[in-house]
């Protein structure tokens, strides 16, 4: 019985380290389809906004995000000694009941940092090509170390979303749409990359400069996806849980696949091309929307709700920037709009969700992320600045920030 | 001793889930090497080919495929009720006995899904850079809703073909060979790009755009096929299956090897220079080679199988060019080609296996999804064309079809 | 019983591969890195070594280098039969006893092959752009067939290394500063590329051509590194096997971001700019200076001593060209530098390591490695020549060495 217990530990904390080694690797993601997204001349800056951030976050979860999230889950803090060297003992895990740990709570940490590496990825995409590195940097220390755990711990951390019944599986709302918010208030403040719009409300277009890295940064997103979701139902040594993990990796895998085709359709018709771009949006729209809830919806349903949000992804996208609103790789859109879409779609599938939470849910983190950030952000824009000048923007952050070039050799058309 | 077979259904899902993640990041893999081979104003349209047929793959194997696929499987009908919510209860899987499914039918699925996607991915290199965009995404419907499963019911889903003892471990036919064979299809109908082959007979090299990208996807590839042939064992929560499971990958990772460097030898010698497409297109041809049955060689032979599929790729690319059949990215000679010889290579070290059957295979399944190909791109010829004007060739399929470059800020030298 | 001991063996064997698995996606990082850190010129040769060492490795520890590192293993060598068809079989498995094989011999193999591969891959971008591309594969013959295994054999083999007390987890010396130490040797005979040193000690820069794909390059590493050293514990079906690999993974993570942030520090302190590729190489130094004990640190300590990983590296990269040593991809610093502070950092956390195997181990490895390393790069000067002509060297390495251009239609600002 002993070692039955003993391989139900190891499986699960397999299972688990594995789910994180894929959302690790989606920080991979957002960097290439970034890098995809903006002008050459901003290429190196926002590969060191990518991975920087990451490393960011991982020490500031470490310090401090951690304990904030789940310093109320009464199992957790007294294991917290594995930072410094403690562990799950095996008497412990062989104690049995609801609180015997069954899985490595160092293995639940890593899978909760690549989860804050992820939710301030969103947001170096959409304050791209203008924003200065540093106050970025400044501001990733306190969205991973504090914004982003601190409203996480209202839902993931016991606290009273979860009471109230807020119901959001791997995190449309705690993780996306708060990356998003995020994004939004500094987008806000920041203002449009110059000649984004026009005087007379027109639009320009300011096409990125290398598509195959942006579509090898979805299909690493979509990759990454399964352990983002298949990792949070946080258990698979049993029949039921297992049958749960398969089920979410088959709704995870055909919502990007309805989001994208339905971008794509759309924007064919909507312009009369079919926008890769858009393409690529919609099936991260699709991942983001079945986040909320991969579980209980057919594999039939989770076409649809990835579906609708590639369709509002491509409105949203149309929307903000009548909004003068400028995200260059359209993050608040696949993350934000799709977000919110996804946690008010739970209660469709899932009886155990009932919509007041969830619209609750979505106000209460939107509210609490924008104010946190737009101070956060101001205080950042009075102390040291958050944009670069004119001429450095003209001239390309890269120069600027970080003194080199992404492409050196190659001759540029454009400016 | 129910928890323990609890705990063999969870590893085997597991086990499952992850080949077919895997599997899954191949479709990237077929993105980035075509990305890398057609010239930079083909590759916005290459990029959403292979990202869209996967989603396509997904939709059409949920909504047909995988029924005309295991249909006649007793055990697999039932259980479909997972699509629409049901799954494998408990009762099912302690039952015991060799009808007790011993993993989640949705993990199976999941698996079954993305082999769909690998087999239309080799389509879309081989009519690269002048096939509609549309035309190609219908055929995919087509290809992934019915040609792909039809002939893959008659061996992985106990057809006639499995009856009569063809061998196909992981697909070399079943999947690579009837990929290329659509593949073929379409290019006999589609004729080469312009300028490809002169008036006197001359082929004209059209070298691909970036390197790196190609050279990217052969890894991504390289990797997935652990997947794709690690999880074709079916079972790994025992200690002949672990033992297998293990060998497979050896073998695959062996045959990989021999491929490349034997297609690295040959080419040094044929052209003087270690012509680096070569190279890569070896590397896959050992791993399509190996694919029919990575179990019964030993480390040593698995060597030799990709060694000879190296070689056969480098000297049917030249082939085809001298039919004139223009096959941008090697497609139909790395998995047709190499495709043929590994299913013909079977019986040299599987004694179970025999020379005619595999015969019979080979020919069945390339004159179905021949004929069949064949006439789906006749009639999508008719209905809607399948080839863009000259106009929109020579201008690049980019603009014509997605209204974007894919690197619009760097001059390119050459049309 | 009999049950449970078979699904350890199953759960320990997939761990395994799937660690493996990661490891050999290395490969494709050190591909991207190289690739984009190099001249445009120089692309299509790098990518063409990188794969083709990795064959190399595969197919010559194969043939050599597992006998050669493992022959002293009694266990080891008699089921070396598997390679041409034998298995360890179940009754050897339920034995039980420490003599037991617990995972698939065949695992252990692939993930060894995998380590030789990355060994080799530190070379490669240290001689770049100037090294003759058959002279390096003749070399990588000679350094995974034989001088990798051989030391490998004092410290993983049970050799005299492993007797006396050094310690090594995943190979900061064993793996990292030996590829390293053999890229330092080929250097030295090498020379540096025209101009990059001027007659009165300037050193020029020749900046890398691709900065996403080296960022790309190090996300990969980053990922694949959780195989590298979340495989070496070598189990995880117990509760303590299995805190221990995700105290693996965290230390892992946490030595990345703790040596990226401190080399973005330090550039920008000493150039006022945030310098990408060092900050690339910062992560890179982070992870090889944890390898050496990634298990006995807190997280806390991880992140320090991938910390002073990150310092090192930036000043080894400009103490190396103060001696002229052109290293283009900063391959010796990142790996041999920061791997001899991991190596002698060991016992500043683990009590059982003494600083006195430590520094044997370096001076011992470093010695034999250098020794044999600069023989047989001189046996190949002398007999086929290591360098390119000069009029090769500037018209760049691709046209010469494989006839093609790596990016053919992108016109380029500069020689």
């Amino acid at each position: 019985m002993e070692d039955i217990v003993q391989l139900q530990y190891a499986l699960d904390t397999f299972y688990f380290l594995i789910c994180g080694v894929l959302v690790m690797w989606m920080a991979a993601g957002f960097a290439m389809l970034e890098a995809g997204l903006v002008r050459t001349k901003s290429t190196t800056e926002i590969l060191a906004k990518n991975i920087a951030l990451f490393a960011i976050a991982s020490v500031m979860y470490l310090l401090v995000g951690y304990y904030i999230m789940y310093s109320s889950e009464s199992s957790i803090l007294p294991s917290l000694g594995f930072l410094i060297g403690g562990e799950n003992a095996l008497d412990e895990v062989l104690a049995g009941g609801d609180e015997a740990p069954y899985y490595s709570n160092r293995a639940d940490f890593f899978f909760q940092i690549v989860f804050a590496g992820a939710c301030m990825s969103i947001v170096s995409g959409a304050v791209a090509e203008r924003m200065k590195l540093w106050a970025f940097l400044a501001f990733a220390v306190v969205m991973t170390g504090f914004i982003y755990p601190i409203q996480g711990a209202w839902s993931w951390g016991e606290g009273w979303l979860d009471e109230i019944g807020y119901s959001d599986y791997a995190g449309s709302g705690i993780v996306h749409m708060a990356g998003a918010t995020a994004a939004l208030a500094g987008v806000i403040l920041l203002g449009a990359r110059k000649g984004k719009y026009g005087p007379n409300g027109q639009v320009n277009a300011i096409p990125g400069c290398n598509l195959p890295l942006s579509t090898l940064g979805i299909f690493i997103l979509w990759m990454g996806w399964f352990g983002f979701n298949g990792g949070s139902e946080l258990k698979i040594s049993d029949v039921e849980s297992a049958n749960n993990v398969a089920q979410v990796l088959v709704n995870t895998n055909m919502a990007a696949a309805g989001g994208l085709i339905a971008a794509m359709i759309v924007s064919r018709i909507l312009f009369g091309k079919t926008d890769l771009t858009m393409t690529l949006n919609g099936a991260l729209a699709g991942l983001v929307a079945i986040t909320a809830d991969p579980l209980s919806p057919s594999a039939f349903a989770a076409v649809l709700i990835g579906a609708v949000g590639g369709v509002i992804v491509v409105f949203s996208v149309l929307g903000l920037d009548k909004l003068k609103l400028d995200d260059p790789a359209g993050a608040i859109s696949a993350h934000g709009s799709a977000g919110i879409w996804g946690v008010l779609a739970v209660p469709l599938t899932n009886a155990d969700a009932s919509f007041g939470a969830q619209l609750i849910g979505v106000i209460a983190i939107f509210a609490f992320v924008f104010i946190a950030s737009l101070i956060v952000w101001s205080i950042l824009k009075a102390v040291m600045g958050i944009r670069v000048s004119e001429e450095e923007e003209y001239e390309g952050v890269d120069i600027a920030e970080c003194g080199m070039e992404a492409y050196p050799e190659f001759t540029s058309a454009k400016k």
